[in-house]
């Protein structure tokens, strides 16, 4: 599997999620005036809020994960453009709240909600967005997609609070990173995923499928959202390179090149994560010991892993449009890095 | 209808939640049961966390109504069990957001969840909490219940975000005040009472008379709650008289007194409101005013308007210890402040 297609001609060109938007374009129409109009309220600060963040260009890709998914076992309702809006609200309410939480500045390329309209506005904005997510799936009626979404929402919590309860501690071993990433991202891709053959009645194995693609797109999509935060460039990601590493967040980079290195080094580590002596000159440093350790290249190689294991999930169900559209988000996921 | 109770002998005793307590004392254990049990993780700082406001000894009123409402309708099952922890913990989860929203330093008597673990951990074990609930609301398998709790959610949220953006203006409106605390807290009483006879299968008017009675329950609550930080005893309240004062909130006792009162008062509730000039002086000075303008008695005037339109709404329905209850719940709750 690679990161990047071969053409015929020889030339490679990066693998793009461009198949899953055509797809979905016209059930992501409804999925966007849905957001629109369940962000909204008489009370003017809550759509100002949730349109500040909704509006800044993320990608959508869980929302349509869920549209393929349902599309690809022959759903013809309309509760895969609810469940979709209510993956997108889970996403966005987490966003708010983890802002709140890291204290971050920037997402996105933008000031985060909580630098305009306070901490205050970006929890509660965060738990009316819960609220409606949760009402739009009692209103698509599938106790199993309720089961499958509210547990993913306990998990995402849970996952965060791991996170906080780690953070800054460099003893952090990589099975406990992956406890934490398992819960905090990949579970909502998981649900996501799953929620698509729910709705669509299809068969225990399809739903399992589907549900290990989701667990495993989204470690490997986490993982190479860690590596980017050391190489990207800040115009991709929308944050600025060396974020994590500012905030002090012991991500897998940092535990690979922590574990590797000598005593001096470590020493460093610690000043960096927890002293917080993390100004551009330690970041150059970290960036070299990231990569004297390999430590940006072993994650992306632990990405690897899991896409494989997404890829072959999928590979049982029949060949659709929508089969090889999931396995090239895959590839993008993964490439972004590249 | 009286705050208090005439005795045969003349002799007059507080209205007391003693008979809803022993109405429900079975069931309740088996709440108290399910909340060890849902607010437990492996991840060691959820139940720390939750447990501290947990045991901070709450009456849990929320779920004894919910308990009551059910059996009053001869439920025979164990989902009102796992819907009152439900409505606890949705409860509890608007704790945890609303003592950071508002930077409390006390609840119930004791330090914040947030001063001791911090504003993060508040904000995310509340998420935990609030995905508990969804979970074990989901595992009752009432979508109509579902649908009452979850709109519950959205509109709580609703609540909270209008008071935020309503904070500190003394301009706010009665009408106003009544629709955040209507939202805020009169919409969970409201869905605590309804699923009641909704899991029990009732009709749709027993079900619209427990609504109406949580409703104006929880409006009576929230009024007798707002006069009481300007009259109870520290004691009672687990907090300290004055708090609401002190952190500028315009609560009703407030809202009368500035209407009511002479351009020179006006300037000085701006500058205590609005200016944070809210020592004890002031605090002593505002008790004043609000007793030359009977604020505060016309404030619990509110709530027995309120109390009596709960009474009448459970008016229809044939008698029953659950009934019975239910109405001494409207007099302990005002009763609170006489």
């Amino acid at each position: 599997m690679g990161v990047v297609l071969n053409l015929e001609d020889g030339k490679r060109v990066a693998a793009s999620i461009q198949d899953l938007v055509d797809l979905t374009a016209a059930d992501m129409g409804r999925v966007n005036e849905l957001i629109l109009s369940k962000a909204g309220s008489d009370v003017e600060m809550i759509p100002e809020v949730a349109n500040h963040l909704i509006s800044s260009g993320g990608k959508r890709l869980r929302p349509m994960v869920t549209l393929a998914a349902a599309q690809m076992f022959g759903y013809a309702g309309d509760g895969h453009v609810k469940l979709a809006t209510s993956v997108e609200f889970m996403h966005t309410a987490t966003l708010l709240h983890d802002d709140v939480v890291d204290e971050s500045g920037m997402r996105r390329g933008k000031k985060t909600a909580r630098m305009i309209w306070g901490n205050q506005a970006s929890v509660l904005v965060g738990d009316f967005l819960l609220g409606q997510a949760f009402r739009m799936m009692v209103d698509v009626g599938s106790l199993d997609a309720l089961d499958i979404l509210s547990t993913a929402a306990s998990i995402i919590a849970e996952g965060e609070v791991m996170q906080l309860s780690a953070a800054k501690n460099l003893e952090t071993t990589e099975d406990e990173y992956f406890a934490v990433i398992k819960a905090k991202t990949a579970a909502l891709f998981s649900a996501a995923a799953e929620v698509g053959p729910v709705i669509a009645g299809a068969t225990r194995t399809d739903r399992a499928a589907l549900r290990s693609y989701g667990m495993n797109l989204g470690l490997a999509f986490q993982l190479i959202d860690d590596a980017l935060d050391y190489g990207g460039s800040s115009k991709d990601l929308g944050k600025n390179v060396g974020d994590d590493f500012r905030e002090g967040k012991v991500t897998l980079p940092v535990i690979l090149a922590y574990r590797r290195g000598t005593a001096a080094e470590r020493e460093f580590w610690k000043k960096a994560i927890e002293d917080n002596e993390s100004d551009d000159a330690a970041l150059e440093k970290a960036t070299g010991l990231l990569t004297r350790h390999a430590a940006i290249a072993d994650t992306i190689g632990r990405a690897r892993h899991f896409g494989e294991i997404a890829r072959d999930a999928l590979a049982p169900l029949k060949a659709t449009p929508q089969k090889a559209a999931l396995l090239e988000v895959i590839d993008f996921c993964i490439s972004r890095v590249a």
